[in-house]
């Protein structure tokens, strides 16, 4: 017993002699879990604690100390961006004045709720402590339904900087503030100068890039400082920022054609300055400034092709409920929105949305968004809109009664009919074009209001003195900061990240034989092309698509695929991240098996399929889908489709959380023919205001002979889907009583479809949905 | 024309000369409102505009102006107190550095919403403003129903200082600040050293002296002070001080037999330190800290029998609802209740104050308080009870999980059963006494619990330092500060007024004769008592009762009164301030008149009427009121009535708005025989819970031969009155269905009732009311 005591005493004295021996200018060098965990409990006021470079597999970090302002605890990375954090693992702080940098976690995931986490345990918060020059990529969950939070704040004044966050796309936000006791509150928490990444479309709610505070601590003063960052295509869900706390700064970020909005969801007295919204013609998506509740001011932001309405406009105004619950919608009061500038916005100012007070007949009082905005100033606009004459820059779903204007310039002509009382005119002027995306007006417009407490509007978006120039719009005249508008990514995360965007050129790989197919699936990099010969290739393995591949067929003549597989196996199984093109090949099975279909759990993040120019017979299903997957996209053009028992399943969902399993469906100038069931079923049970579809587009198609086993007797089921594009289709000798049946509520409408011998179109104006909140 | 023209020049002149002549050192003598309006037009900073010494009638003072930080511009009295605004008359001020001083408002009231306003209009406030010095002594409507308020806040640092308020008897807090608009935000008013007189009983809702916002601004930034003043018997109504804004702070006031509770009723993070609450043994309507929302600390108070229970206890944490609406009950987190002294209050911390959640079958759900107070920290109290071994300090509506307890301190047993995890101990002690109402603790307790942010609470009730020397308590020790806790009525308000209370000495007069009764009533002062030489007096006219009188018996034997008035006239006729002490006098009617009646209307404020020994026959009722009337107490005792066609008609309310007729009313050893209809018509129409009432006392009398034609079947109605205590009557012969029907959920029980042919009594369990938000 004394012995084995000795031989662990001077276990430990060595392992303390080893971290005191590396120890060089206040540096301990540490190289595994227990060194680590050692050198932070001996951890003094400006010791550097540094992991080695290398792989850190299932590394659970607490790091507990107590630093000081001029010397902090510093646990860093050997070399930035070189210590790998990846496996099941996670980091949590507690103590004062801590500082992680230069890790990168990577090919894992945290055990727990979350990957950051600033307290320890519940009593145990960190304060004046900072992440800097990290990175987070793709470290999600497995199961894209299991819920965490990566970077998790808790006590005050706690910083994340420079770092690089992207590909979160299970539920939870991937920045989330508590204010949950009064050591949380009054935090001045900065998130400064990081770039968030591509967070992908989420198919459901809680898909927020940074959630601050939640309707049960809407009241407290949080003062947290959202600056400098980047967001880039943060598409997880309508809100990619929620603001539900006081007194919080958003200013000079920019969003970059990321779908969904900067919203002033609960809390008030924000400000929102000097930001940058660009979207593109293509996105109705994209959005802006959302406004809810008292006294925000959204001043100096800049607007480019932010084309969405209601929720998605540039500035979407909203409806409150009367004396509305806490986490319902108050109404909107004493907001300012002044010096902001609109270009190809088309209808950029738009009130009252989420107006429902036309269904007190269905909806209860609780639930009525009639309270219009009121004592809000909007003031010293400018709205510019190339090749057109006429739009409404002023959109509004109930009256404008509540909202003061004063000098806002458009160049348009004005048709919203709404009076301004002379606060919105119309003036001859064209605008310089600086970047791709920025414009200032060409002249200046000095006649600026100046309301209560204007003054302290005092710079422009870029930072120029408006005390005693300035005029209409987001930027000063005359304008010359060029270098100031342009993106520079270096700006944004950790300096030693490589934002090259650079992938391996894509090839083209000719094959000849099945087994050769197999291989180059498997062995392909992503991006490239596979050219199969003509001919038929005898297929009975499943082919795994964990990448973007596209297989076509080497001549203009269709290559023909026959899968022999096992009975309910698929020809192609979709992974995460898998990316697959078909086009001119008909694939053909025995009936028995699934063309296309996903994993069944462990689908960690989108997948997208396009089957065009192709052709599918002859199996179980065309696409068969499990809970918890979601396309991102799916496109079947110029294809048919038939012999088959089922078409295209995405009705996984069987909890009506909200969580539905594809995001964009398209199907075009295809034939469906003899299809015994399930044409398509796109099913979304549950319902919030959080996420943007499903979309599923109908155009041109012909549907024959179809829907013979039918239980539903709906050809076509879309129950929960919002938006349906119905248009050109021809349905003939289908056996079931609805070709489809339409959301009224959400303006589906058919449009020149044809039918014969194939039941009808129905449309529910309301459906009965299990709303999320 | 141009003559007239002319003279009016000279006419405008003369008047400028005239100010421009009496102006001495900045000083403007103004003489009546066109000289103080000129004045107020030409004012700079710097000028001081004298009001005259007299009577100012039916005055209107806008008081615009611009005054700088060194160098208001002041509106003064000439000599301090020595100018009376009376009739209809107020003052608004808009501008910047404005002071008013040394006014005295009585005698009127005011023609519009306020005595006092700091706006002239819309769009004009005033900032950094005071009033100060200044009087406003029952400048009430003379109709108790017309609403108003007396001092208006808007605006940012304006300052209510050293006044005297008092009288207040219609509805509408005496002291309201509006935070709608930007402007009116961040206000950091100061409402100091003032001196807030009686405030009667108001019989209903709106009798709040100061109240700060309301629930639709109950998110804005306030950082009101409310310090170092004096509440005395302010009764308006359950909130004496209504929180509904952010950031205000109460500290070192007194709080002195106010019938009320200082209640943070909406909005967040209020400071409530070093106040005291002095209550007594007769009263359980005197309530201490009514606390909802979030974030609030209660810290340094001192409360003195402080006995009442539920909303009126010393502390009460209430339930919210969950997911409250913005205007009904926010879940109560993050309050901290620390270092308070409870002397005598029996059950001083009552916890989840207001739960009704077993009321779901009746209630919807939005007025379901069972959001218990959560992450909420009780420390460092002491409680101490003279003359009692066991008390439940602690009292709890609901389970109490949420609330966690350190270094609390009591003298008795604890019986509450409640599990305070040791945070409550039993201690052996005594008290030392100080003052009449000031105990402390007779050896130190310094083991104290220091919280997060405790070290805020740097210094105790009287302000010594706690860094070094604290204590659990209100007070550090040894205390030895008699001179701070002593109640110092100079302190409080303007300091030439007279505080004295001295009355004029109350003098007896012999009456021996119907014409000396008639003139004695005119000509008594109040407090006088009338003495009737024995004998039967004949009185043809009404007497008016607008002062405190006693009319009675010179002899042992009871006086006769016979009145032969006009039909529909009352013998005796109670005005606003009447106080009729009726002892040992027979009154008889013809049956056509009423014994005693209220004004048909303008009963601007309550009155009393004691009935005593007495005896009242044949009239066509024995108290005849109309709405908006309000008896502050009436007593029916060891009386007769008999005789008469109605018996006590207090049920004037018929909008159903929650104003009733009386606040308490007694009825006990008292006879009421062959009384026809409506023995007792006492109703509450419109029910909340900002009042008390009403509150009836029936105990040991007897009901005889009445209700004959009584059309509701109720013998004694008492719809909607809050409190009944029931006790030991005798019912015989009464021809009706119902001897009363109690409100079971009020807990009215029927107590050793005698019923012999008389109805039955009857309980509803929940009555249908109108709720009055």
């Amino acid at each position: 017993m004394n012995k084995i005591k000795s031989t662990i005493s001077i276990l430990i004295l060595s392992v303390l002699f080893t971290v005191h021996a590396n120890a060089q200018a206040g540096k301990t060098i540490v190289n595994n879990a227990k060194e680590l965990d050692q050198a932070i409990k001996a951890a003094k006021p400006g010791d550097h604690l540094v992991m080695a470079n290398g792989v850190w597999t299932d590394i659970i970090i607490k790091f507990k100390g107590v630093g000081t302002e001029a010397q902090p605890i510093v646990l860093e990375a050997e070399t930035p961006g070189k210590v790998f954090i990846e496996g099941q693992s996670r980091l949590r702080l507690s103590g004062e004045y801590l500082e992680v940098s230069g890790l990168y976690f990577r090919n894992g995931f945290t055990p727990k709720s979350t990957i950051i986490d600033f307290r320890t345990d519940n009593e145990s918060v960190a304060n004046h402590s900072k992440i800097t020059n990290c990175v987070i990529e793709g470290f999600t969950q497995p199961d894209r339904e299991e819920k965490d939070n990566w970077v998790q704040f808790y006590g005050r004044h706690n910083e994340l900087s420079n770092c690089y966050i992207a590909g979160k796309s299970n539920p939870g936000p991937t920045l989330r503030i508590y204010l949950n006791g009064n050591e949380n509150i009054n935090n001045h928490h900065k998130i400064i100068n990081n770039y968030f990444g591509e967070r992908p479309r989420a198919g459901g709610p809680h898909g927020e890039t940074i959630q601050l505070g939640d309707s049960y601590t809407s009241m407290t003063p949080s003062y947290t400082q959202v600056s400098n960052n980047l967001f880039e295509r943060c598409n997880g869900e309508v809100e990619i920022i929620s603001s539900k706390s006081n007194f919080n700064e958003f200013t000079n970020n920019i969003f970059f054609e990321s779908e969904g909005s900067l919203v002033l969801r609960h809390g008030n007295y924000a400000k929102v300055d000097g930001n940058v919204f660009i979207g593109n013609e293509n996105s109705t998506a994209i959005g802006g400034v959302r406004v809810v509740n008292t006294g925000h001011w959204v001043t100096n932001n800049y607007f480019y092709k932010i084309i969405g309405s209601d929720f998605r406009s540039a500035i979407a105004v909203m409806n409150g409920i009367p004396k509305s619950p806490l986490n319902r919608y108050n109404q909107v009061t004493d907001v300012v929105i002044a010096y902001n500038s609109f270009i190809d916005c088309i209808s950029p100012l738009q009130f009252s949305v989420g107006n429902n007070s036309d269904k007190s007949d269905v909806l209860p009082a609780t639930e009525l968004r009639s309270a219009r905005p009121t004592r809000t100033i909007v003031a010293n606009n400018l709205i510019y809109n190339h090749d057109v004459n006429e739009t409404k820059p002023i959109f509004a779903y109930d009256e404008v009664d509540g909202v003061s204007f004063y000098n806002n310039i458009l160049n348009t002509n004005d048709v919203s009919g709404i009076d301004t009382n002379g606060g919105l005119t119309q003036e001859d002027f064209t605008v310089n074009k600086v970047t791709d995306w920025f414009y200032t007006p060409s002249k200046s417009f000095s006649d600026v209001y100046n309301g209560f407490d204007f003054e302290q509007i005092s710079k422009d978006l870029v930072g120029n003195d408006r005390t005693d120039n300035s005029a209409i719009g987001a930027v000063t005249f005359p304008f010359d900061d060029k270098g100031k508008v342009e993106i520079n990514k270096s700006q944004y995360g950790p300096k030693w990240l490589d934002r090259s965007g650079k992938k391996a050129k894509s090839k083209t790989i000719k094959v000849t034989s099945a087994e050769a197919l197999a291989k180059a699936v498997k062995e392909a990099n992503s991006g490239d092309v596979l050219e199969l010969k003509s001919g038929t290739f005898k297929v009975s393995e499943t082919m795994k698509i964990d990448k973007d591949i596209t297989i076509k067929s080497a001549g203009k003549k269709k290559v023909k695929i026959v899968y022999s597989g096992a009975a309910n196996t698929a020809l192609f199984q979709m992974l995460p991240k898998g990316n697959l093109n078909l086009d001119n090949v008909a694939i053909e099975g025995s009936k028995t098996q699934d063309a296309f279909a996903t994993l069944e759990k462990n689908m960690s993040t989108v997948y997208k399929l396009k089957i065009n120019n192709s052709e599918v017979s002859k199996f179980s299903s065309v696409l068969r889908t499990y809970k918890g997957s979601l396309a991102d996209s799916l496109v079947v053009s110029n294809s048919t489709i038939k012999d088959c028992t089922n078409g295209i399943l995405l009705a996984g969902e069987d909890d009506d959380k909200g969580d539905y399993s594809a995001e964009f469906v398209t199907i075009e100038n295809s034939t469906f023919d003899n299809v015994d069931q399930n044409v398509l079923n796109y099913y979304r049970g549950g319902y919030d205001e959080s996420s943007i579809g499903g979309t599923l587009v109908l155009r041109n198609n012909t549907f024959k002979n179809s829907g013979s086993k039918e239980e539903s007797k709906i050809l076509l089921q879309t129950r929960g889907i919002v938006n349906i594009d119905f248009n050109g289709n021809t349905f003939k000798d289908n056996a079931v009583s609805y070709i489809i049946v339409l959301w009224g509520e959400k303006g589906q409408v058919s449009v020149n479809n044809t039918i014969d011998n194939s039941g009808e179109v129905k449309t529910e104006q309301n459906l009965k949905m299990k709303l999320m909140y």
